[in-house]
């Protein structure tokens, strides 16, 4: 039996000193050339100025006759205008000569105007016989054309680096001739998940054991941060197996996420080892839950001049619901961040009335589970930090503040839902 | 030189009457098992009942000792009581023994508290010398001690069919030992692109050709909606090509988007083709963008019984915004809609003043792209369908309902919002 040393958290830091000390440390990863079909939802990494006008070519905007504007000029359905047909211009199959006065080429939405021609005749005026098509309206000079550079004009610029990239930003990337946009490289996060009581997701659990449901969660919360989630298994709760997989961690991964062992008990040596492998920079935090998570760094292998930064490790509690309240506090912000993403909770948020007081301690943040009934915010009672089921069961969260003893019955309060759409 | 028959759109119906239609004949696609990992953003096909206690065991809340609350009454500091530890446990590694009156557990949050003992006596409020403990705090039978079932009950619904799963649902699930809960398959969609003025996206556009880069937006946007994007390549404007193309992704795809060629002119034949192989029900509809849209359905080659639906066909108009759009009011809510999840656009949405107003003509559909300036709305000058990068300068967009006639400055607008995140 080994020796049994029971600390307590000396000292607790606030919330706000943990958020302020990541801001300050946490800058976007270096950049990398991204698959324009991967590349929508991340972070552009350059300015990105066209080289080349869209369209590169006068552009019929209808379906119909490309004329000379002045041929048409009196034209109506009592005195058509007509104009002898020299042939037709179709998408991608231009007409190779040109439109000389009281001459007409046939064209399809999308095609280049011919040489000669500057406009186009839609064909609902026009009736065609015998080589030649009869004008009943007349049409003005760049009329139904699309102008060159219309769309984007060559050295002008179209997007800027920071940006969260849309699919019709990776449409008008293509349209522009662009390959490879270089986006912010995605931050590569490594699970350590330790305890002998846990089995792996997937299993039945049985006497003793439990399912390990946190890596689940984690990985979720990791993907939806765009991170890239790498391989791990459950490690057993010995010292040099941990000690281990931090090294390893460390020398591939930008955030390592420790599951289990970061209370102050015996078998939590987590705090320990990363204070020896590199710095443990919080450990012990005024919130509920949470309390016992921890924060650090551990200096990467063989850095590279572009990847100096060390790996952050953060010590999540091994309660399911301390666990994801200690992700999106800590490890949530600055995986966005490394991404170059907004480092701001991606909740959506309402404001509604509190059905029930809330109460907290001054000093101290909270994360209170919250369902809306009948359009008014009700506490989840249970407050027992092991209670997934009450993260399944609410809405979202209330963050109740250090410096609130609580919210009064009726107050309006910001709910952060879980659900992407809300629908209340 | 092909003969050119040029129709107008002999009528036009509705957006709502083609929502309404979709919406009659579009329900969720059967249910498949789908890994813990993946299921998160998926829809449950089935209700989950819990066969198992989580925790299947009393489990301690604290580090501590358990022991038998009684023998704990009238501990104090001045007075003492001294136990006579037995042994420890530790998460996964229960004490095997039984604690007796007088006796004593050394134990680990989360491991299993020994026969015997109803409580956990916090360490804080221990010393352990020489093989005893003393208790100098009374504690409760039950105190700090996870009763079995606490979190979830065997019996209990945990989650039911229809949910999109959450991270901590698919914790949840994981922790009642579910290994590959049922979801809705995703609807597999084909991009079915056509045209020879098309370059594949990634080329440099040069005169007469440009990139294709509505295939670019339309992955995207079937990714965004939980589609399963398939393999795809540009075909040329030939009727052959693109009847084949049609047949073999009727076969595959339960949705197919047809890019291209849904015009009335001549190279247009899609619409044809999709009458001649299955029913094209909609073709040409009362909005701006995009009155060229169409909406078909085309049998599945060889019908499973749990799959008789036919393959939806939707013809996207070439310009790209009319792309965007057609995709937004009609394939997305089907493609949503067969994979489970709200048919609703995903937007999150904001209510605003307008700065302009905005004209429309009563019986039209708009789609309206907009800025937002200084918390007012700004609809964006150019209406061009092809336009991409209006949809880039864009914050989002306003829907006219064909019912107005447009909508006046200063009135307050519903914006549709391109990005997740709204920080205006």
């Amino acid at each position: 039996m080994r020796d049994v040393r029971m600390r307590g958290f000396s000292e607790r830091v606030d919330v706000e000193e943990v958020e302020a000390f990541l801001d300050r440390h946490t800058r976007a990863l270096s950049a990398e050339p991204v698959d324009l079909l991967a590349c929508v939802g991340r972070v552009l990494a350059e300015d990105v100025r066209a080289e080349v006008d869209v369209p590169g070519f006068p552009r019929s905007a209808m379906d119909g006759y490309a004329v000379r504007g002045e041929d048409t000029f009196g034209a109506s359905n009592y005195d058509p205008i007509s104009l002898a047909i020299a042939g037709q211009a179709l998408p991608g199959r231009p007409f190779r000569g040109r439109v000389e006065s009281g001459g007409a080429v046939r064209i399809m939405t999308g095609a280049a105007v011919p040489e000669g021609a500057d406009a186009v005749v839609m064909a609902e005026v026009c009736n065609e016989r015998d080589g030649r098509v009869e004008v009943t309206a007349p049409v003005g000079p760049r009329q139904n054309v699309g102008v060159v550079g219309e769309d984007v004009s060559a050295g002008e610029w179209v997007l800027r680096s920071g940006r969260r990239l849309r699919p019709q930003d990776a449409g008008l990337l293509a349209s522009i001739g662009v390959d490879r946009p270089r986006c912010v490289r995605r931050p590569r996060v490594q699970l350590v998940v330790t305890g002998d009581e846990l089995l792996p997701a997937g299993s039945r659990p049985d006497s003793g054991h439990i399912v390990d449901s946190n890596s689940v969660v984690l990985q979720a919360l990791v993907a939806r941060d765009g991170g890239e989630r790498r391989p791990f298994e459950i490690l057993p709760d010995r010292v040099d197996r941990l000690r281990d997989a931090l090294v390893s961690a460390a020398a591939v991964a930008d955030v390592i996420l420790v599951s289990g062992g970061s209370s102050v008990g015996q078998e939590d040596c987590a705090p320990q080892l990363v204070r020896e492998l590199g710095s443990l920079d919080f450990h012990g935090i005024s919130m509920r839950p949470s309390s016992p998570a921890g924060v650090g760094r551990i200096p990467r292998g063989e850095p590279r001049a572009s990847e100096v930064h060390p790996s952050w490790v953060f010590l999540l509690p091994g309660n399911p619901v301390s666990c994801l309240c200690a992700y999106e506090f800590f490890a949530g912000p600055v995986v966005r961040s490394l991404g170059g993403r907004s480092r701001t909770w991606p909740h959506p948020r309402v404001r509604l009335p509190l059905a029930r007081k809330i109460s907290s301690a001054i000093g101290r943040t909270d994360y209170v589970r919250v369902a809306i009934e009948h359009g008014r915010v009700v506490p989840i009672a249970t407050s027992g930090a092991s209670i997934l089921s009450s993260t399944v069961r609410a809405a979202g969260c209330v963050i109740v503040p250090r410096e609130l003893e609580g919210m009064p019955e009726g107050s309006e309060v910001e709910v952060r839902l879980y659900d992407d759409v809300a629908e209340f």
